[in-house]
């Protein structure tokens, strides 16, 4: 999916660089180098064979096709790789190679490292998308449109206000990956199950002296039997996966063929179909959909697999380890997706007033019925518009005509504002003062 | 499920209580109550109308077999509660009830404070429960038990030190949800759309004056339209889940016939199977288990539903209008089941250490290997050791003897500590440590 | 939330009762009997004994209230029930009550009745919505109307044949529910782990004729530790829910207020808002796919409780017993629901004629490219059209003029009916035949 | 995940290959080729211009990775091959190459084509899978072991009595599939929008042809906008994930330390820990498990993607576009681990016998207690062996004592068979013989 000729570039390349055979191999011999590092420093092992193992930590050193077949025939993902990495290093060095550590530490400390620099893309993106979207609202502070609710005309609002919606959304999923990150992707190195047995007592602060060297938090206990930290930022990207789609789902509707209240950016050459040569579709707000989905569907495997036979289990591992991975390259690329849609939305301010005064005045019936509360009541105001808006429909009678018709009110005096309460755009509320609050909100940051 | 004669006792009893018919109703009486004394406050409607409301907001005089009829005759919701609620309150009352509000506001403002008192309850069995676990932690820092991946025997540890990864991990989630409650449930009163057109410039007062009186946050913008608030909270009832789930498989498998190292509360009069009069089964653990999967069944459809379109739309609040009264009473279910799982728990040394021996010594070829790596470096131990056990299982042969035996450490001087390494319980590493460490600071909170 | 006030008429009443204690305590006892009954005429229990189990298999005789207090005590949830029926009937007939049998041989054979009678409902539900759907379909079947990809205009088609789709669809999910439910829920009676240990020789005969007395087939090997055929059910409702919520979506959009082509039924006295009188929601079709969203969430715990221990794991039978009336319950609803939305829905021809030019031609451009092809080739036809399209857009000439004036078909002599071929309605293809050949298809059943 | 160097080997090769670019863009030629030959059979176009397609509809003619830089620009997956595709045929053949056809058209036929392709490539591995799992059974046929409930010893079976369970299952599964797999993947060419327009009356009979030379089923209505045939095949690889997992995850718990009652085959060169060196972990079961769940999680999008937009959406088909390849290579390689772990796997009887016998009797309650309910009725029978079992396991007195020193029976006379009863190996029931029965059914195949 992701390397296919058809659909690569729907994935973000960057994120897939940070993930590729190489980057992976090379964060395992980061983290070697690393651990061999502290515990150098703390005299666990010599200087010198520290220096040896750092300076042959270099991915260019290996190579990854055979690396593949040992590991078939190991059924070890690592074991054949500490074999080439000692014969690069030779004795006395490579005696001091992986001292204490288990596989599974290598391998989470690794991704940490990995899902540290994807997050700082998907930041990136996100940043760059809220301040599109942030530029849009402000134009569009006061530009009137339909709110809609349950897919029918609801009351007035601006544009400016809908955008707002999703950058307050947005700022929320970012911050929540941000305070995340660090707490879901710690520096593990207490061995096999975790008791720093093998290191004795000076194991804890090598996880600690490792995790400042690698820019992590030490974890303490182990990983390999307690996902939840991973899962909580997975479920994060879930959330964001939702916020996306739910922007995505708002342009296509906006740019379907009878509404035109938005289109995505189009240039010559992209092409809608292969039969119907008109059509412009919201392919980009199409793609960041599919990606949100793709997104989102990882999340439940995330979570079963925090359930984890004792203290270690392959059968949980094994998806995680190849589900960050997949979860990081398509949360990059919903982040990267969205900015580009964000970035040439093109918005169409007739269509929205064209499509705001179809009905033309029941979407602001709440404005009459507010101003005849104080008349007859809000229960009694709310049957007046009811009947009315019904009349309207069924006998195609203006709207003012048939709440100024209405037996309820008769003999009362109507207040004189009522037909300048049927102009919706005179009814969006504090859509503006909303939009300014939101936009300078997320800015300060 | 959860009034059913068979499985009602599943479900936290005060948590359907507080998601009752009578309770949904009062939730939502307050609501408005708590909305007319803030608007009055402000001077938006008479204080006598807010008196009168407050007065009638008492859900016995509501009759909720009439309300379902009307209910369902009207299709909606809360219409019929609003009338009867105005019949109450009479006029001029009746006309400022409900004032600028629309109903996925009272309900969204009514579920926050439903769902921060059963969060309430949730903290207090994950309190209880953390606390059983950390007395149980520090009684058996040193018990010596297999530390097991993969379903095999690993390195020694102390049951101590199992528990602590337990308490960890609950840690986490209760911090988890105490975080994120207030943020995910705030109070919301900008009517239709969020845009706070009926009531006006003193809309976000209103809406602030509103949260202050129910304890709650403001939103600022509309939840109806943006869930990953309430998303955020419920994937960490999720987490919650999966980290049960995982407690509760440890201790079915240590209960196993075969393993007998732990085993949950019995009670004369328990019964095990209706054919099978012997069994005594895990049964807490497992409803543990059932009860941790419905929670997290429920993720996926909460992250779905913030796809929602417009600024509003009932195919995703109806989902998780629903969802969260579920979803709220089985967490409250789940962590009371794990309380009363980790306050019964009982432990055989006695079988850990049987256990912990059954291989011989295999367990402890970590601690062997360690002390051959000063002689013949890691990579050799390793092989050593591999052959070493290989050669015990095929030929029946002590370990120890495999071990001294094996070409590569012929002529070489052993260490005279090797049989010593072979004895698990040396080589636990810092179990007890780890153990101390994390009871304290969990209980610290 | 079956039986919450507010969401109680969402749900199936008969479905409901199908499940319902009193009936589930009945079908128990029903299968009990029947065990009784069968056995007798095998010869393994006295006649007399068979006929005193059946005389006091009647839910009315036992208190379900007494049963939850004692089920709760012996954490068993049938033992109870036992003990009562065994008072009931007295000795030597208590001595032959349950004789062989396991709980989960009770609970399986006796959902499997409830799941078929659901099953029945459902179908009806589902034949009554095909058949509303068939007639609209023939009424409408040269209805012009758009067909949209992508949410773009694609192109021109006929309401009937949209309505093809949906009863085509339709009509293979409930063959499929039809084909797999008596496999997916048999009889079950091999006792504890499904060797018919305690009935011996004679017990696979017991469960052939317990399956013949019960209308259901003999599972042979035991279901409690084998989930597949259930799951293979209610992954077949989660079809069912994915076509439903397709519908649903599809009259949603329709009735979308700039929209109009189709409506629900409307009736006085439906209320679309609190605050908003005017609001005609699609209230039942949103209700369809929240219905939809719900019973489709249910299908991956289904299958994630096919993985179990062992020969029993109540880890796993917790969670389908109670999943089972979930899912049967919202699948009636389901189905109910979509029968109503089907019965209801009001079609505007003329709002479909309205939207199909409002492109002025541009949904025809496949049919110009036919016609064009023979003169120029595919690929040139495609280009000529893509940037006939673009220019008629963004210069508002005619797409006719953008066409004939295009520089590739200068110097060419143009099919004369170009100008005919960009009448949508002329290119609806088959529309009208497939929608004959698919309602005669369905209904031929 | 699939091209990794560290898990590559988990993945099927053969499988990877038929879904690789070069197979996907051969199927789409395939597709295109096939639709000249049957629209030129039919006279629709000439036949020479379907054998030049013909003639250059060969993937090697083509370069991906150019094809794929075109891709991302047009936005669009197939135009860049139609063109490259007309270029290689020259005038007038390219003009009717993909002739009244859309994009959508060739890739559902396409991938039916690979996903045919991959059917059978999962039904061989199952295939060999049951023989090998067959033979087992027979083999252990009379090989007593314990039979299992929630962990705990519930009643003595045969191995071959729980491997026949496996097997029955995955006989359903392979049904399953077989059944669904022409239904699931038809070939469709209505174009557009599914309504034959471009081709006129004969585009049906085109379609026809086209699925009699692919070797597939005509679809008659559209695939794209309707989504569950393929869904149910997708559902249908979820229940085989849960037959996989639910095996793997008892192979897992046989092959514990402290059970050993089975274990995957082990080659000298297989390494289970790079720090334990004795480690001999089931890395075959837990591979298996962990590609079970990963297919499982496929199931909830490819349910979720049946809601579609209107009659097409490409936020859905994206989504199975891509899942559906995933989805066959992943249930390939579990068919295949599945294979592997079945043809691997070493039983040893005699620690099914020592476990067997450790509970000295208990697991053979049921035995007593139906020879006891001839004498004093079930009821009191279960009370006599429950209380007998407690009695035994806290004062550590042989339970056959424990039972006939029970007070219930005293001045009783016992049947002389009762310590026979208690000989796990007699009470297996029908574990032979529906052992036998089940190898024979599933071989008759």
């Amino acid at each position: 999916m992701f390397d296919s000729f058809v659909t690569r570039h729907w994935f973000h390349a960057e994120a897939k660089r940070l993930w590729s055979d190489e980057a992976t191999l090379q964060a395992w011999l980061d983290v070697e180098a690393a651990l061999a590092q502290a515990q150098a420093g703390l005299g666990l092992i010599p200087a010198e064979a520290a220096a040896t193992i750092a300076a042959h930590a270099d991915a260019r050193l290996f190579d990854t096709e055979r690396l593949a077949e040992e590991i078939a025939f190991a059924q070890h993902p690592l074991v054949p790789v500490l074999h080439r990495f000692e014969e690069l290093c030779g004795e006395p060095a490579a005696g001091y190679l992986h001292w204490g550590a288990t596989t599974q530490n290598i391998f989470d400390t690794a991704s940490a490292l990995q899902m540290t620099a994807t997050h700082a893309v998907i930041a990136r993106h996100l940043e760059q998308a809220i301040d599109a979207l942030s530029r849009l609202a402000l134009e569009h502070r006061v530009t009137a449109q339909a709110g809609r609710t349950h897919g029918q005309h609801a009351l007035p609002m601006t544009f400016g206000f809908k955008v707002s919606g999703w950058i307050d959304e947005l700022d929320r999923e970012r911050t929540r990956l941000d305070e995340r990150l660090a707490g879901a992707f710690p520096a593990c190195m207490g061995g096999a199950i975790g008791t720093f047995a093998a290191m004795g007592p000076a194991g804890r602060e090598v996880e600690r002296q490792l995790a400042a060297l690698l820019g992590l938090r030490p974890a303490g206990l182990p990983m390999r039997s307690s996902y939840d930290r991973a899962s909580d930022y997975i479920a994060a990207l879930g959330l964001l996966a939702g916020t996306a789609q739910k922007i995505a789902q708002d342009v296509v509707f906006m740019q379907r063929t009878e509404i035109g209240e938005a289109a995505e950016s189009f240039h010559v050459g992209k092409v809608g179909s292969s039969t119907m040569a008109h059509k412009r579709n919201p392919s980009t707000a199409l793609l960041l959909a599919s990606l949100a989905r793709m997104l989102r569907a990882r999340v439940p495997a995330a979570l079963e697999a925090m359930v984890r036979m004792d203290e270690g289990d392959s059968s949980a591992t094994n998806v995680t380890d190849t589900l960050l991975p997949e979860a990081a390259i398509i949360a990059a690329s919903v982040a990267q997706t969205l900015q580009r849609l964000a970035q040439g939305l093109v918005v169409d301010p007739q269509a929205m007033q064209r499509n705001l005064t179809c009905t033309q005045g029941l979407i602001a019936s709440e404005a009459v019925m507010m101003r005849l509360t104080p008349l007859i009541g809000r229960h009694m105001a709310h049957r007046v518009l009811y009947d009315a808006a019904q009349r309207a429909r069924s006998e195609c009678v203006p709207f003012l005509t048939a709440i100024v018709e209405h037996p309820l009110l008769q003999g009362l005096e109507l207040p004189p504002t009522l037909a300048q309460a049927l102009e919706p755009s005179r009814y969006v509320g504090g859509s503006a003062s909303l939009t300014d609050e939101t936009v300078a909100r997320v800015q300060r940051r």
